[in-house]
């Protein structure tokens, strides 16, 4: 069987993230609360300077988050890069996560939850829904973040490693992790903020073959907001 | 100041690397040793089957290590997604590390050494240089990546994440990591088989402003042989 090359950008099948934009070229306005539906993703520009709150409505769901630098999409941010930059390989509060060119990108400003995040964890895609069992199309973040920037019509050439918010990937002395429920509680937030204007992607994890979305495995909504540059 | 627009491909400067390709195609003649010097890279393709062994001469030298699909260069050798598949952020021998895609692409089938390897760092780039304190072009892992794929006309579009051989990050439980120099010894190797057709890259590391390289920082040679297709 030959398989073709593959694109990046191409989604692997579909959801209403990809006709669900906040607005047509992805700009938020400020104070708004918006909501991500379980199981789809949503764009949002923000300024350099500007404060994304991150929302979780119910407590058990992991958000993963990507950012790509404004009119340069191959330009994100980078978990790899980021624990070069942090000396660790969990984040905590007051940390700036950097892009692959080792830019500040994203600044944990305030963490309502215990601060357990995940930075070492690709974002699930199609494959991985395979390899867990699944025969049919199983929605994922990786098509959840194609789909959101398509959705705005922005361009990108990579997939990039995301920030698991909520995700609980502890990992013992030995270098072995397991797949946890979130520590955080229903009402948590986390609020990041821009040193450079970019793209800011969510997506509400969709997993429900692992106990990552809680030991029910049951994906649900977020909610974001940007706030008004001070 | 404005940054221009990251290109992935291109170099932020230059070495030998750039025409020193071990053919014009980085075809290899199996059973032949092939020399990294030090602070260079060398890229080799690899049938599917095929096996390439990589040389530590000295010892204490890392081999920054990158793998991207023949005729499919998005696709490429994912760290992030072979810790998702190994459940470890540490490889040991008979792991079968994987692409952005899911599969399986190069198995570690021997390895002289202790076993102490790193998936976890982004390789050295001249961004890192420069926040080390260098002042001038400081030879990398990123551009000799680069430099070893523009000598045989492969494109890129994206610089992956390593399989950082001989590199020795030890995590601790709370998550801290130290650059330590490499426990290997003068004369390790490791052999790895390649899954699919593929291009390898390897990248005698430049870093002499952290001790990865041993204690002494001092970056020395690499050698590699390609094997027969049995």
């Amino acid at each position: 069987m030959t398989i073709p090359a593959y694109e990046p950008s191409t989604p692997d099948g579909t959801n209403p993230t990809l006709v669900s934009p906040i607005s047509s070229d992805g700009n938020g306005i400020p104070g708004e609360r918006y909501l991500i539906p379980a199981r789809q993703g949503r764009a949002v520009r923000l300024e350099k300077s500007q404060v994304l709150s991150v929302y979780n409505p119910k407590g058990n769901q992991v958000c993963d988050f990507f950012a790509i630098m404004e009119n340069a999409p191959s330009e994100f941010l980078s978990m790899e890069h980021t624990r070069t930059s942090i000396g660790r390989v969990y984040v905590r509060t007051a940390d700036v996560l950097v892009t692959n060119r080792r830019r500040p990108l994203i600044e944990i400003i305030e963490d309502s939850s215990p601060g357990v995040h995940d930075i070492l964890i690709a974002c699930c895609d199609l494959p991985r829904y395979q390899q867990l069992g699944a025969t049919a199309y199983h929605e994922n973040c990786a098509d959840n973040f194609r789909m959101s920037l398509l959705a705005i019509n922005a361009p990108i050439t990579h997939v990039p490693s995301p920030f698991n918010i909520w995700m609980n990937i502890p990992v013992t002395e030995a270098g072995e992790y397991s797949w946890e429920p979130p520590v955080s509680k229903a009402g948590d937030f986390i609020r990041l903020r821009a040193h450079e204007d970019c793209i800011a992607i969510m997506s509400a994890c969709p997993q429900d073959m692992t106990p990552v979305n809680g030991a029910g495995a049951q994906p649900v909504e977020l909610e974001f907001e940007v706030s008004f540059v001070e």
